[in-house]
């Protein structure tokens, strides 16, 4: 008693590297680390946890803070933690009748690989070994414990390999003609441990300590030095984390699931972690430690059949589950032993789950009281739930991979190869599926991109033809497969060695980039009861509204269908690029003087009235953001290659003068508008100031198609976005110019339309004179896509496949900056410039409208710039709504 | 007198409006225009002026604020003005016997076109000209004044055109058989006055206003609506003139020309405007008003005639020149009219001169001890200096031109056409002078390039590798001639209608992009003695230093006999071009392995070391920046379509299977390499980073050159750039690749070298993350041709040509942003790179080495920001000298 009076006076005076599991604050992780936070938690909260104590993280600090030294008065209060562990058990530590056994576990703040193991059975030597194989009654166990932490601090506290020992253990079974570790006798494990002991001062070159608590103080260290681990220091350095949180220690009074039938180790998620239902899930494993498990060498058996073998236990489990939940209030994933009968908790933590059992379990939470809705809103991870809004492969497991390329338009697809786009329409039109597979798609091809299931080209980026029409329309497309080869002459392809023909089909994942033989079966994308709950708590709660980008008006009901609140971008180029209008489109094209064009143009326009027109009937009452002409005029031509064959042909089949005059001609433009850098040139805004008439035919069908809608009692909101804009000029002179033209067409319709002039904002000139710009836009879109472009001097085309893969994986870059907005880079420049516009105009209104306006960490980056809204494909709608609540609700929280 | 008492009671309490040019305050030009002041200013001295006033710039502004009306008082103090011009010219404002006659001028504080034109003889009217008739004893010349006034008045108050007027005075003549105007009889020049006076009144709807006192209100009001005048609008919108400026009215007493021979007008230089030399230059012509100078009917004679023909009013100009320099300190550009023997200076202002003449006058008058060394400095256009420095072609006027293009490399050249490289060469060997004139240049045509006298290109821009070659080695060339065919197989370019045969002469200036037929002379650049004094003026004033852009030893030559102060900008790319060096590096291209690739670069190594070691000799002392290779790597490659052709004609001719096999490996990788755009491609620091074997070559080369030049004990300052750096680690990661490159080299060689490791600024990513950048980086370079692409998203070889000339036409931007640096964006973005560098590294040197280090306006801003120093290529350096120079004046002007 005297013993322990001066332990707590002691702790009184002294306590400050090292808390009990029964008196730490579990609230504070930085100091204890998650693992030793929870345990403390479960201890104080009653859990049949093994008792314990943690060294904090600021213990590991001021080790390296002295240079590899333990803090002062570390290893007293060790030693006393020690003595305050030997009460509550009921063991001595290193005592040759009840020896008291632990584990060594690092634990630091952030979950973080290239850190320490666990050491098991610390406190075992040739004589506490003894003692365990008194008490257990059970020598064989009691010898294979000893030679488990012999073989586990040699290689965890001086880094030797564990091939000798492994080597040793394999002989000594051969020896005795058995072939599992378990019908080893006592005495062969006797007989390793001696071998172990020789192997152990053979390669660390002194021998095995005998004095437990020199054992105790070598394993603490080595998790301190794990920290500085170089494994360690790549990974904190690649993902930001401080090298100043260090890392805990814990150590633990051992349990033993392997002392008999009546023992076991075992895992269980508190709910199914695939598909959310409320039901136990996980394994056991009878007579077993927990390495067992991973050694894999018995098959574990269905946590529910505990319920037989060991209904008490089992009932213990369930319970356990229960509570746990409802402390944590998340699923569990928890490791637990059965010591003869008794069960333990060794640690818990949230479990990881599939977006599906995110969303069930969020929400049946939430109808349990057990959580709040902004709780159950960032119980989801809203990147992941893209995968429940496409149509999926499944059972690819068994098929082989023909190609891998870019992921460059999400959802799946199975169809006959078709190697041309009339090929493609012909057989579509009897009824088959098809995938159009091509070098490359260029406006001609559209017709076959449209009849097929999917697209599969050879070359090409995220930003090539195919990718941006696939993405458009919502078929799934994988672009750039190098591997691909494409005989034309023989109607076969050939990849990784396997040849197909012209109509073999092929699975094609638009979302991974791969490309399969064989038909793979569908999983259709389903909108859960529980998903649509949880939107309507996110449309409750965020702030951001959520726009689509939509250019026709199927995307635009679908869109609508998914939530969205107006649409943010729609581009016109698609519309330019129907195979009907190809022609008109062309004729503009060549024409040599303003009137022809304009000729040409008058054909386009009632074409472009009722696109308008549609897409505001589809809208009705909605914000619709138009976007004028973008592309350079060349994407509307053939390739240059493919003229010169076709007049080759012509030629050589003696066609009409006219005919050849006529692609001669379409040629000589082709090779006219030919660009260096066509992303850096004569495209957007600077087609409306070069040939003003594209613009003047645009505007006029808009204010025609709004007034047309609004006499049939149709909601018009209407925004007309200019392009590129580089300076505040040439915005002035374009929107003078399109107010003139829609007041003209109002006067002419005799309606009067009330509109916003706005400019993207996708030229960093136009972020760094935005105050400038303001003046004459009402509205700023960022068009982040050719924002991040420019601003890291990337072409999307030409970076992703050639060098952006080697500066992700080297790390020299933290993500694609084109699937997460750059904040340290492009973030800045999107800042300035609100901040600026909303100077000079208060009421401006901002949005995005690129890529990002569907990726989560964009959207919270969005939120907390003050964004009015993000505009994404119709697809990321709902993820885009669920991200903007969840960065809304993080910002209040952060206050 | 009673009235002059009241006059001057009066004046002191009410004058606000008007000043008599003896009262007026000449330095306040603000308020009098810069006429007026300089009027004011020639009275007080005591020239011989006409008197008269100036109603204020203040006034117009507040006949503008009161919507067009004149400020309350104005006319009063006209009024009062006139009668104090009576009394100082002894005529009376109207009268029947002595009557004043007025000229009545707009004079604004800066020069504007769109302005109001002058009223001379205002004050006549029926009865008056009757008076001067008399007084002048010349009818003809009293009737001819008061036509000229009626027409003058319709005209410019009227804005009636002048047609019908002169319709009527051809009809006079024509009835009279004369055909001078001087020849009129005076009863014919009196009808014409009734005619006049008719033709008024049908035109303005109200006849000519008789009563002088209307007269001269409607000119001084149609002098303030000329302010507000569409042209006068526009000016001052394109110029940055602010609106509230105003213009002031001058109205002066009429002193006549054209009353006999012993009058007569002319305009003097004080100074030859064309060379500097100090002597009387202009013309004068006897018996005129100023218009008819103008109008050129009789031809002026030169003024050094005057001596013989009025000898006095010679000797008066002279000693009028000397005073009025000496007073204004400036060479003078003077307007003067000579009234029966008695000369009457109107106007003075600064005289435009030629750059020659510029720096011969600015030493002169330093010399003379009219003006400082700083004053001196200030008197000299920069930008103008440019045309001193390179040769020049002469009597252009007598050929014709061929083409026109862009001005891609400046100076001039004479040579015989040739199409081809190899026959450039051929023809150079033989002593011939050639001018190399392909579609565009490759790398394989580089040794045309260098056996020519200058290039012509019909394809490619300012960039393109004809452009950059030309403008390293400092030869002419004009590129993207659009309007130029080349027939190869008759071997003849035809243009503009023009037929020539390879082998004929043309004359090309590099500097206007002109190409003329036949041969024009040349003229030598010169370097005068003058211009060396003032650079020398320059180099003691001057902060910023001033390095050179210079890729080879002759061009480091060369930068410092023009007094750079060290090489900014060594490209290292130029060095991969010669054409022994282009298979191997093609070599190095097509090398599919690191072991390849090392293996061609290690032929290269030692190439390099001398490339290195001849310029660090060269440099000797000063510092030098070598950049590491940054182009694309199929920049080394031929063209596809080169390629594609040749091996088509290989396989004709039935050629090995090596040579096919070898051309047809290079056309696969020149397709694997080609790029969307290239500009935002793989290239600079991205080639570092995917092909680190490139860049260990180059730092190995540096540092066993500067090994090399230490044991020879030539100065070393050395500096290592890397460009198109885009994000910190990055940077960190190719800085610590080069410094264990740099140690292993310096170990090896024995030998311990100083060096600097920095990056080009071109990335406005870089620009955005500098602080970060900056850890890495000891000095920062600004790439700002690049910047200024990516920063306006504008590919200089498809803008200039394509849309830039139109966005400078329609003066949608105010100038090129590739000549002179847009200070409102790109400007921004270096601004912010240096705040944010020098915070992080106090030490950070900073310079631009784009081509606008080479532009005085963009100096001045580089000066502003307090840069460290600018890189321009070195025919540039003796301006950029001068233009630091007067930066540095004009910044301790403004404080």
């Amino acid at each position: 008693m005297a013993q322990v009076q001066d332990v707590a006076r002691d702790e009184a005076l002294t306590t400050r590297w090292v808390y009990s599991f029964d008196q730490a604050d579990p609230k504070n992780r930085k100091l204890l680390g998650g693992k030793g936070a929870n345990l403390a938690q479960m201890v104080q909260w009653g859990f049949p946890v093994p008792p314990g104590f943690t060294i904090t993280t600021e213990a590991c600090n001021e080790y390296w803070a002295r240079g590899g030294k333990f803090p002062e008065g570390l290893l007293d209060e060790v030693g006393m933690a020690v003595l305050r562990l030997e009460r509550t058990a009921g063991k001595r530590f290193g005592d040759a009748f009840q020896p008291l056994l632990v584990s060594v576990r690092s634990g630091a703040p952030v979950s973080m690989p290239g850190m320490m193991d666990t050491i098991l059975n610390l406190g075992l030597n040739d004589l506490t070994v003894r003692a365990l194989a008194n008490q257990s009654q059970d020598p064989a166990f009691a010898y294979d414990s000893y030679r488990r932490l012999i073989q586990m601090f040699a290689n965890v506290v001086f880094n030797v390999s564990l091939e000798p020992f492994e080597h040793a253990l394999r002989a000594a079974k051969s020896k005795c003609g058995v072939e599992r570790d378990r019908d080893l006798p006592a005495d062969s494990w006797k007989d390793l441990v001696a071998t172990y002991l020789k192997l152990f001062a053979e390669h660390v070159k002194q021998p095995f300590p005998q004095d437990v608590n020199v054992q105790l103080e070598l394993a603490i260290e080595a998790v301190f030095r794990s920290w500085n681990s170089p494994r360690a220091i790549v990974y904190r350095k690649a993902h930001g984390i401080p090298e100043t949180l260090g890392t805990a220690v814990n150590v633990q009074a051992m349990v033993f699931g392997n002392m008999g039938d009546d023992s076991g180790t075992g895992v269980i998620f508190t709910r199914h972690p695939s598909t959310g239902e409320p039901v136990l899930f996980g394994e056991f494993l009878s007579n077993a430690q927990g390495e067992d498990v991973v050694a894999g060498i018995r098959t574990p058996q269905p946590i529910a059949d505990l319920a037989h073998t060991m209904p008490a236990v089992y009932e213990s489990l369930v319970a356990l589950a229960k509570q746990l939940e409802t402390r944590f209030r998340d699923m569990q994933d928890v490791e637990f032993t059965v010591e003869r009968g008794k069960l333990f908790v060794l640690q818990t933590r949230s479990g990881k789950r599939t977006a599906q059992a995110a969303v069930r379990i969020a929400i049946d939470m939430l109808h349990e009281g057990l959580i709040q809705p902004e709780e159950a809103l960032l119980r989801v991870d809203a990147q992941h739930l893209r995968q429940l809004l496409h149509r999926r492969l499944q059972g690819t497991d068994a098929l082989q991979v023909l190609a891998k390329g870019l992921p460059a338009s999400p959802g799946a697809s199975v169809g006959r190869i078709v190697l041309d786009a009339d090929t493609a329409v012909e057989w579509a039109q009897r009824g088959e599926k098809v995938v159009l597979v091509r070098p490359e798609t260029t406006p001609e091809d559209i017709h076959g991109v449209l009849a097929a299931e999917g697209v599969v080209t050879t070359h090409g980026g995220m930003t090539s033809h195919a990718a941006v029409v696939a993405r458009g329309i919502g078929k799934p497309a994988v672009c750039g497969c190098d591997g691909v080869h494409i005989d034309f002459e023989a109607r076969q392809v050939e990849s990784n060695g396997i040849v197909l023909k012209e109509g073999d089909v092929i699975s094609v994942d638009g979302g991974t980039g791969t490309v399969y033989v064989g038909e793979a079966q569908m999983e259709e994308a389903k909108m859960a009861e529980e998903l649509k709950e949880l939107l309507s708590i996110a449309d409750d709660v965020r702030r951001l509204k959520v726009r689509a980008n939509a250019d026709t008006p199927e995307d635009a009901r679908r869109a609508r269908e998914f939530g969205a609140e107006g649409i943010g971008l729609c581009r016109t180029e698609h519309m330019f690029l129907s195979p009907d209008r190809v022609p008109l489109v062309q004729r503009m094209i060549l024409a040599t003087t303003s009137s022809e064009r304009q000729d040409a143009l008058s054909k386009l326009l009632p074409l472009q009235v009722s696109d308008f027109a549609a897409i505001f009937e589809a809208m009705d009452g909605l914000p619709v953001t138009i976007r004028l002409l973008d592309p350079p005029l060349h994407e509307f031509l053939p390739r240059e290659e493919e003229l010169a064959e076709r007049l080759d042909a012509l030629r050589e089949q003696g066609a009409s003068q006219g005919e050849i005059a006529e692609t001669e001609q379409l040629l000589r433009q082709a090779r006219y508008l030919r660009e260096a850098n066509p992303m850096m040139g004569l495209r957007g805004s600077r087609l409306g100031i070069v040939y003003p008439e594209i613009y003047d035919m645009q505007m006029e069908a808009i204010i025609t198609a709004a007034a047309q809608a609004k006499r049939q009692g149709i909601g018009v909101e209407l925004e007309v976005m200019l392009p590129l804009i580089g300076s505040p000029k040439e915005l002035r002179v374009l929107r003078e110019r399109m107010e003139e033209i829609a007041k003209r067409t109002m006067e002419r319709e005799g309606v009067e339309i009330g509109y916003r002039i706005g400019t993207m904002i996708e030229v960093p000139r136009a972020a760094l004179t935005a105050d400038q710009i303001a003046e004459d836009a009402q509205f700023f879109s960022f068009g982040t896509n050719d924002l991040t472009q420019m601003t890291f001097a990337f072409s999307r085309d030409d970076a992703e496949g050639k060098f952006l893969n080697v500066y992700l994986d080297r790390e020299i870059l933290p993500y694609n900056p084109f699937e997460t907005l750059d904040t340290e880079g492009v973030g800045k420049l999107i800042q300035w410039a609100v901040e600026a516009g909303r100077k000079r105009r208060p009421d401006l209104k901002t949005g995005v409208c690129g890529e990002h306006g569907g990726d989560p960490a964009s959207i919270a980056f969005c939120e907390d710039i003050g964004l009015d809204y993000v505009s994404c494909s119709p697809f990321r709608i709902p993820v885009a709504r669920i991200a903007a609540a969840q960065a809304a609700v993080r910002r209040r929280m952060t206050g």
